[in-house]
């Protein structure tokens, strides 16, 4: 059985029965992310992070996360990533070791505190949207070509949920994938936690030198928070479609990024709340 | 309007027209948390935490979130709660200030790191639930009768709708809801973020003196994940039911705890994966 699920005895009810059954459930486990840095002979470790996540692509989710929180800047950052097997009962691999290349210093005042969230006036919105700015890499060109079709973009949600095999069984992976602009789906990660699930895929990205990711769609299968817009303005994603609500931060700083974003997207519908000029009707036109 | 909610201008798309509208978004802003702590007239201030929240019950999220993190273990830790408000073009009250009782010394090793999360032995689930151990207040005495009839357990998640008033608009508020074994609602609160809906649910129950919550059951709105086991093992509530799938180790911690963790709670049906005997089939007999 894959690392991503695991088999447990239940009793279910259902219609006044009480019976005994078995589950299929995520995993979620602690990874802890450390970093190996400084002079060959000379280097220092640091433990950066601990994340509750669904085993799988670990090595992606801790480069996606050290790119998205600003500390790496490029793939050619990273030297080597290990997963490290403790001799322990469980002997789980629940620790990954990025080393860094010998002239790369790593970025340490952005994990401070988290650094969208550093502010000299107080702590709001308008702030924590404005420290993004200063560490992103990528400027979305507002003239540059990326759009898609209404009709296309319909069809993203059922394209996700036949990918979605682990939520299939459990009900309870977030996922998120990167479409083309034609529909085609190019990677698809997923995890308990929907930041882990998107770094996964921007460490993805990141290892292929896809990025910018300004040419296609990032499909979201639950709600937009403000995080996963942070980490998407990051990546320099232009498009992004939730099937759930965003929320207001969410759109603010879409907005101020200039990326569009799309909620509520199921069946017919869809609603957009920023940068609307990406999405085209001509798929409707074309059926009136 | 409701500080918790915010009105946008969108377009939505239906059935191939985009008409502009108006529409509802859960607010979400960051909520800086400081603690003050010393002998009086020497008073040290230090950051704790940044959290991506919705305004309201800021006081509550705040020492909800001292306590389940085991930084303070008892509502006469606390001396006062101040919400600051800066003087910038916002104006926004997103800081909390916590000022601690003259004879209290935060256990700031338990936030160096969150202090589940630490092992000497590599990190894992079982490590992380080892380090609640050593942290909780509360141990579930098995001899306490805490038991809830199905068929009421099967009333709360329409219950629960009920009161999330500004889900309704949004549609993006993860709430939490404590009620008595009859049913009877005590408690709800709603967030962007799961984990500060219930830090706000248990602040609410520790500054009224109800804590241990081990007489009534914990609703949640969504998906049950570690992080809310934790919390709620730091609470002493015995009985947890969501709407949504439970994780792996959220499983694994609920069975060490001794917690009743129910999920899938939906129309007719519920799964129980842990401690089943404090659901009774007493109201279906009846039926049958």
């Amino acid at each position: 059985m894959d690392r991503s699920t695991a088999q447990f005895t239940i009793v279910k009810a259902n219609a006044g029965r009480f019976d005994d059954a078995k589950d299929i459930l995520a995993v979620e486990e602690p990874l802890e992310i450390r970093l190996s840095f400084g002079p060959a002979g000379d280097r220092t470790q640091k433990n950066i992070s601990v994340t509750m996540r669904t085993p799988g692509n670990d090595a992606e989710l801790a480069t996606g996360f050290l790119f998205t929180e600003g500390i790496i800047n490029d793939p050619t950052d990273v030297l080597s990533v290990e997963l490290a097997l403790f001799a322990c009962a469980e002997n789980k691999q629940n620790t990954v070791v990025i080393t860094l290349s010998e002239n790369i210093h790593p970025a340490f005042q952005h994990l401070e505190r988290n650094f969208y969230t550093t502010s000299s006036c107080g702590v709001c919105g308008k702030s924590s949207i404005k420290a993004i700015k200063t560490v992103s890499r990528y400027t979305l060109n507002k003239a540059a070509p990326c759009q898609i079709d209404a009709g296309t973009l319909l069809e993203l949600p059922s394209l996700l949920r036949r990918q979605q095999l682990a939520f299939e069984a459990t009900g309870g992976l977030h996922a998120c994938a990167f479409f083309s602009l034609e529909g085609e789906l190019l990677i698809v990660r997923e995890d308990v936690g929907r930041h882990n699930a998107l770094d996964k895929l921007i460490g993805a990205a990141l290892g292929a030198d896809w990025l910018p990711l300004n040419q296609g769609v990032l499909m979201l299968s639950g709600r937009a928070s403000f995080e996963l817009i942070q980490k998407s303005a990051m990546a320099g994603i232009a498009i992004i479609a939730a099937v759930g609500a965003p929320s207001s931060l969410a759109v603010e700083t879409a907005n101020e990024f200039g990326i569009t974003l799309i909620g509520f997207l199921r069946e017919e519908r869809f609603n957009i709340y920023t940068h609307s000029g990406r999405v085209l009707t001509r798929i409707y036109e074309d059926q009136n």
